[in-house]
């Protein structure tokens, strides 16, 4: 009944931050995350034509640290919460531990790729894509 | 200087939809598209724990009929007007095509899944997350 294929990620580049380890990440974005820059592969350079600094867009990254196995985490902190499915939460620990992250373009540099602001993933996470911001 | 390591997605379940060719689909969610189910693998039911009826969630699937080459393409029916890089656009066709939908849950069934509106994707479309809604 379900899809049974798999489908294989190949990484756009990388995150290169001040964040090295899990326990130094803000939780969310917005909860004073630096700047970073998205290391881009050359040959996606011309995939960016259409973006511009102060241009709001959605960072896909590939949470490389996560668990893939957990079915229930406790909301962050909540010792005394009983665990709530992973899919109701923002928890890197998922089956495909994708990272969405809400940036701000801050500069554009043809030889490296994009400086963005502000993003909690840590350094070395692999980027997967760069969608624009959809507005409600 | 970039990621040379590839990644590999297991999809969760797969979209039931009305849906069943890419030129029947509505480009975005909100232009019409239908309600869907998501049959979700039986193993991964319990990680719905928390998520309701009425709840908004972001799903994440992947876009198995994308053209992943593609730098650049053009926006839709607007053929006077310049190509544009693809991570500019919501273009299925991206290096790595996983597509966000914004839905709201119309129905929880432990046996199935999900039952979302609206839901643009195409009828067999994997789906590789669930996600909460974030709210700016």
């Amino acid at each position: 009944m379900t899809d049974t294929d798999t489908y294989l990620l190949r990484p756009i580049g990388v995150v290169q931050s001040q964040l090295h380890r899990r326990e130094d990440a803000p939780r969310q974005g917005d909860e004073g995350a630096p700047d970073a820059w998205l290391l881009l592969d050359p040959q996606w350079m011309e995939a960016l034509d259409g973006i511009t600094s102060g241009s709001e867009v959605v960072i896909l990254t590939w949470l490389h640290l996560a668990d893939r196995t957990r079915l229930k985490v406790r909301p962050r902190g909540e010792i005394h919460t009983p665990p709530t499915g992973v899919f109701a939460t923002r928890s890197p620990d998922r089956p495909n531990p994708i990272g969405l992250h809400r940036v701000t373009v801050l500069e554009i540099d043809p030889q490296r790729g994009l400086r963005v602001q502000p993003l909690e993933a840590l350094d070395g996470t692999p980027v997967l894509d760069i969608k624009p911001v959809w507005h409600d």
